[in-house]
């Protein structure tokens, strides 16, 4: 077999790191890439090194140049009292794409996880909870992902959380365009529980 | 709609020229690197970046970190007098992996196509013919890929090569662990082109 340069597979190994890419994926890449003038390459790996310098709104862990990000910024974001805990900033992005909600948002930066060492402290619940008192926030919408993980994050702000705060979790059910015929059981047993008259 | 950061956008729109990597992708890709710790981003910035470091065999074109690749260097590779041309380095590996052929190679960098401005010039076909000559190989095998402007590169070396050369295009037909009935009509003329006596 012939022997590939190092420059080939440190680039390689590095890229394998990437979500959806493999070493077939990776390698593919790197071939491409090695047809690249100097300057692209450069262009790429600066820019993956600058995201390193990405700073984050202090409130509620958005992406933000400023200090607040410009939903924290928005005083009548801010008036509706309403808090969206979402797992992290994809997620938030999602639901502000929906444009249906016009409170404000904490991004919660993972769920619990006792199995990886996660556990309030490290996603700073205490720090969320002094907000939701100090911003005097009424409603708290947990949109966080069904999962066990997910599930006791949610609990577990149940429990934490002052009683005189309404607390919702987003609804699960059958996603529009879906198909019943399509769905798995556990989706269909929460869209039958969530049934609504209709 | 929210703003994304400047670092966001350009990390996004440099993945995007990667092979296989849509918007999407390359979002989803760029959201993970956020939550990386910054060495691991320098780690991969930089990969690519090195990869501009690249050496390249001075005979046949293959990576290598000396003037001559491993395979150039091997005087019984070079004593067999038999060149295959291949369109680029993967090409290259990927008969290597076969194992079946012994003797040396000469990457193209591409494949003739007026369309683009690639001429015999750009891909240096005059130094390939000087090579074949000054090393006096008696066989040159074409591992160029079918397609239009592979064909066409063939018959152009057919035309300036010496005639004394053996030149050999590599063989089309049912790719072994390929079923008939899901080839495409003219990969099943070739093959029946290509019957071989049993």
């Amino acid at each position: 077999m012939i022997e590939l340069p190092d420059v080939i597979k440190n680039a390689v190994s590095a890229l394998t790191r990437l979500p959806g890419v493999g070493e077939k994926t990776a390698f593919r890449m790197v071939m491409n890439m090695t047809q690249w003038k100097d300057a692209e390459l450069e262009n790429v790996g600066k820019s993956i090194i600058s995201l390193s310098h990405l700073k984050h709104c202090l409130d509620c862990g958005m992406f933000s140049e400023e200090d607040l990000c410009s939903i924290c910024q928005d005083t009548s974001r801010k008036h509706s009292a309403s808090l969206c805990i979402v797992e992290n900033i994809s997620d938030l992005m999602a639901i502000e794409k929906s444009g249906t909600f016009k409170g404000t948002y904490h991004v919660l930066g993972g769920v619990l996880n006792p199995l990886l060492g996660i556990g309030p402290d490290e996603l700073g619940i205490d720090k969320i909870k002094d907000r939701i008192i100090k911003e005097e926030i009424k409603e708290v919408i947990l949109a966080i992902n069904p999962s066990v993980e997910g599930d006791a994050t949610c609990s577990y702000f149940k429990m934490i959380l002052p009683e005189n705060i309404l607390i919702d979790r987003i609804g699960f059910g059958v996603p529009i365009g879906g198909s019943l015929e399509y769905l798995d059981p556990l989706t269909i047993s929460k869209a039958l529980e969530n049934r609504k008259r209709f």
